[in-house]
């Protein structure tokens, strides 16, 4: 079963639909070839992926990466990254690369914002400088960094917040998201909107019709895990997703922890990002099927296991107890290791999920996965 | 042509002298497979190659590594190492490892240090705790570690120094060396004596004799690379290693440039290791044919050139622009990519060093590669 978009090189294909969930199998067809759907992306905001050299990252599994607008427009520049090529030559990564907006970033990075509706003046958080940022200038630098899947521009609100701010917001990212629209020239982009609206389920909903109408070639929900408890994510994915078109892509921005992943996924999300594998690797903290591991815990200096048994990692090719002694001695190899294990595993998760679904076993797989990771370890 | 060591599972094979220099392509046979002669050793301090997987390592030609005694036994303490298997269990590398006495750390890195006929006491650099050193512990602390080849706990005094202070530290060395000889029982292990004597060429001379006299499986020699100007490296070369046993391995210890590893074979030198690939690596600073290269020179900014073309390193897969980013941006992966270039620039010099001898034309090679490396960049 196959789905076209208009007459572009992307093409979201639903190979097989979840009974008990609403999780689903697909492929995403792009000029750089498939993405197996539902996937995760490795976040290498600056260009890197922080600490894993790009060979690995393809070793990891990983089918898509995830760079970052607003950081790259930074530094160093996308004039730069355009001089060297495009973002596939400057990080070596040949597969499709998204970018996000600068959204995010701006409304959480920068300094001394200004908002109107023609787009935000900010300084930077690297040299004070000031810069002006709005959707034509953010698909202007999408288009110069030259990735696969860009992103509408949006304005992030903090959460809570007053409901005619949030209210504000998300219609305005909706007027946005319109200008991204007629602003994205190049065909080989593909251009996703992002569902805003907060924690209020109404304001979701005609956030998502009002998208929808303007038939984008994919939606992501954005706004979401920005601190507030996993339930209130889940409820809003439970609003959401239900008003999407069934023949495109879903992404949800930024989530998250496995057992997000997870949820999302039976939810009828497609794609995720997160920091959380590389951050938490960094900080000697490794995700397993028995819930995580800190590294540096003293139970593990005489440590023989491996973090995961059968994991094909290069971390797993070591002791927890070399791995904790890295820690303790501030080598960089500790956060090296624990990163790609960590980005490894999410692999590994999201293609064991690919398999449930396609075995009629997702439900199982599920209550499985939930019941390691809850666990006491 | 083979020359055998007593019944020690470690031989010497001379496959090739060089007609117009000392240089010399051998074979050392070890427990743990052979080692190709000349070779560069790449440092892994702590039990790790600083910032660089044990798998990349491999991947670079390595086919020895060393570590050091002294680190590993403030940290984790070799009865940790020896609980986690042995070095070749903690560290990952099954290939042969060489550990050193922990001499020239204790003299350059401990706080407060006495040292007497029996052997030295100092304060830990880490935490100032009291640790006591002699040719026994060294030793002891070596074969729990497991390493393959094991050197002598020498006396190490700061160059230039009073002619008394260098000849009795010489030839305490000498009295500790044998102290060391009694006191290794390991078969597996592969003892080295280290030649020391300052830049005084008749001490050099005679302390070479006495530790000849004494039948060590290796020789080593120490206590150069320590700030003087490379002539006189090579000068004490000239002078110590035709005092050395053409049937066993020559190591000089802590060298250095690719120039001096170049020389050092020219001068019938077998082993080498140095920090420099991985500490110049961390500095942006990384080693070409044409001369070394500053990755955070300006003029690379949009550099499409990989650092070194034809080289296979994941490195060069990126361009010198990308590369520079990484480093102005702080990015880990700067360091990473620069160690892994700079370990295989030393890998496949060595790798063509002893392809000229067995072609007959080292001392062209040596030429070619002076030439090129002292172009102006
Ligand atoms: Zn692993
Ligand atoms: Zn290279």
């Amino acid at each position: 079963m196959y789905f076209m978009t208009n007459n572009s090189p992307f093409r979201y294909e639903l190979l097989h639909a979840d009974a008990r969930t609403a999780a689903r199998l697909g492929r995403l067809h792009t000029p750089r070839g498939i993405v197996e759907l539902p996937t995760f992306m490795p976040v290498g905001t600056l260009g890197t992926v922080k600490g894993v050299d790009i060979r690995r990252v393809r070793e990891t599994g990983a089918q898509i990466i995830l760079a970052n607008t607003y950081h790259l427009a930074l530094r160093p520049g996308e004039e730069t990254v355009a001089a060297l090529g495009d973002l596939h030559a400057f990080t070596g990564w040949q597969g499709p690369i998204l970018t996000d907006s600068g959204g995010f970033q701006v409304f959480s990075l920068a300094d001394r914002m200004k908002v109107s509706e023609e787009g935000v003046e900010f300084r930077s958080h690297i040299d004070g400088s000031k810069i002006q940022l709005s959707p034509e200038r953010s698909i202007a630098i999408q288009e110069a960094l030259g990735s696969d899947f860009i992103m509408a521009f949006d304005q992030v609100v903090a959460l809570p917040n007053e409901s005619s701010v949030v209210e504000e917001a998300t219609w305005r990212s909706v007027r946005w998201a319109e200008r991204c629209q007629r602003a994205s020239r190049r065909s080989d982009q593909m251009l996703l909107a992002i569902v805003q609206g907060g924690l209020d389920p109404g304001l979701r909903r005609r956030c998502a019709h009002e998208l929808v109408a303007m038939e984008f070639q994919g939606y992501a929900v954005g706004g979401l895990s920005v601190g507030e408890p996993p339930a209130e994510m889940y409820a809003a994915l439970d609003v959401v997703v239900p008003e999407l078109p069934a023949d495109r892509p879903r992404y949800l921005m930024g989530v998250g922890r496995p057992q997000d992943l997870i949820e999302g996924v039976a939810r009828g999300i497609d794609m995720f990002d997160c920091v959380m594998p590389t951050r938490n690797g960094r900080n000697a903290l490794v995700f397993t099927d028995a819930g995580p591991v800190r590294l540096r815990n003293a139970s593990h200096e005489r440590d023989r296991q491996p973090i995961e048994a059968g994991c094909p990692c290069p971390a797993c090719e070591h002791s927890r107890g070399y791995l904790r002694h890295l820690f303790q001695s501030g080598e960089m190899l500790g956060p090296i290791l624990a990163s790609i294990h960590n980005l490894t595993y999410y692999q590994r998760l999201m293609a064991r999920a690919r398999e449930a679904i396609a075995a009629g076993s997702f439900a199982e797989f599920r209550a499985e996965r939930m019941r390691g990771w809850n666990e006491p370890s």
